[in-house]
C-alpha cells in the first residue's frame, strides 16, 4: 500500500486524497506539520512541502505534479473514466483552472490562512496577522465570484465533466470552511457544486478529519450545509 | 502558425519558446505586459498571465501547464525525443523539479526581481525595493547551492537526459543573466550546464531579446560566458 505524506488541511494533499479515493486506491496517511522543516522530511524533500507519495519498489513522487501524474499513470481506471479530459480543448481549460487553484489562488488566498491560522500554532508566542488574514479575506471574495460566475454556465469547473481542476478546488474550499472561512450564504453558484462534489464518496476521508485542538466549523461535514 | 502572448524577460514564456524551437516549431510572438492588466489582455486570461498560446480554429491555451501539454502533444516529435522523461521514475524527478523551479524558485526569487525592476519601470514614480531585491538575492544563493549540489551529481537537472526541467530553470535563470543577477564566478557546477544548454540552437531565439532601454548585461548573449 503507497504512504502519503500529507497534513490533514494542506489543500495538495488533500486533492491527492480525493484522487486515490476517486480511483480506489487505499492509502497509509503519514501526518506531516511541513512548516516544522524537520531535518528527517528535508531529507526526503528539500522543498519542505507535501505531498510526497511513497511506493515500495519505486521512487518516491514529491511534490504536486509528480504525484498527481504518478498516481494517473498507475491508477486511472481508463482515459474515459480518469480526471483529465480526453478532449483537447477541456483539457487545456482543465490545466488552465488546476493553475489558477494551485497557483494564483493558492498564492492570494490559502497560504495566508494556512500560515496565519495552522503553521503559526506551532509558533511559542505567534499570534495570526490580522492585516494579512483581512487582505487574504478579501482576495477570496474576488476569487468566489470568478468561480461564482464560471458555475453559471457550466456544470463543472472546467466544463461538463468533473475533472481534476474540481478536486484542485475542492481541496482549498473544503481547507477553508473547515476554518470557517466560506461564507456559505454569499457563495452562490458555487454552493450547489460544492454540495455535489461534497457528497462523492470520494469526499468521506476528508470529512473525517480532525486537526487537534481546531475542532471543524459547524457545518464541514454535513452534506446539507 | 501559432501565436504566443509573452513578454520577453517573463520566465515563463521564455521556457514556451525554448520548447517550441527545440520542436521546430515557428512562432509569431506578440508582446504583453502583463502586470498593466490591460482589458483586451484580461478578457483572454482573466489571471493576467502569461504564456498564452493561440492556434488557428483552437481554443487558446491559457497558462503555463495548458501551453506546455499543448505543444507536447501536438509537436513532440516523438516520445523518446520528447522532453518528458518515457522512465517513471525520470518522470517524477522531473516534475518535481519543475515545481520546484516554476513554485519554489519563482516565488522566492524571480517573481520579486520582475516585480521590482521590470515592472515598477511602468509605474510612474516608483522605485524598487531594496529590501525586497536584497531577500530576493539571499534567497537566490541558497538555490543556487541546492543546484550546483545537484549538478555535481548529474548531467542534467533531473537525470542524464536533458528535459522540461532544464528548460524552466534556464528560462529563470536567463532571466536573471539579462538583469545581470547572476554571480557566475560562484555558480560552481551550474555555469557547465549554463554553457551547455546556452549553446543549443533553441536557445538563439532568447539571446536576441532586447527589452527597451534596459540592454543585457555583458555577457548574456556569449556563449563563452
Amino acid at each position: 500500500m503507497p504512504t502519503l505524506l500529507h497534513h490533514p488541511l494542506d489543500p495538495s494533499t488533500r486533492m491527492v486524497r480525493l484522487m486515490l479515493a476517486e480511483y480506489g486506491v487505499p492509502v497509509d496517511l503519514e501526518e506531516i506539520k511541513p512548516w516544522l522543516r524537520e531535518p528527517d522530511f528535508l531529507d526526503i524533500n528539500p522543498a519542505a512541502s507535501v505531498p510526497v507519495l511513497i511506493e515500495e519498489e519505486a521512487v518516491a513522487a514529491v511534490g504536486l505534479l509528480a504525484t498527481i501524474f504518478t498516481i494517473e499513470e498507475r491508477y486511472a481506471p481508463s482515459t474515459v473514466a480518469g480526471l483529465i479530459p480526453t478532449v483537447g480543448s477541456e483539457r487545456a481549460e482543465m490545466w488552465r483552472l488546476f493553475e489558477w487553484v494551485n497557483g494564483k489562488f493558492n498564492d492570494e488566498v490559502t497560504r495566508y490562512v494556512i500560515e496565519e491560522k495552522i503553521a503559526k500554532r506551532d509558533q511559542r508566542g505567534a499570534t495570526p496577522d490580522t492585516g494579512v488574514l483581512r487582505a487574504a479575506k478579501a482576495n477570496l471574495q474576488e476569487h468566489l465570484l470568478y468561480f461564482a460566475w464560471l458555475f453559471a454556465s457550466r456544470r463543472w469547473l472546467a466544463g461538463d465533466e468533473m475533472s481534476l481542476a474540481d478536486f484542485a478546488l475542492a481541496a482549498h474550499i473544503s481547507t477553508l470552511d473547515y476554518i470557517g472561512d466560506i461564507d456559505w450564504e454569499a457563495a452562490g453558484e458555487m454552493r450547489d457544486w460544492y454540495s455535489r462534489i461534497k457528497s462523492r464518496p470520494a469526499f468521506r476521508t476528508l470529512l473525517n478529519d480532525r486537526v487537534i485542538a481546531l475542532p471543524p466549523h459547524a457545518g464541514y461535514a454535513d452534506l446539507d450545509f
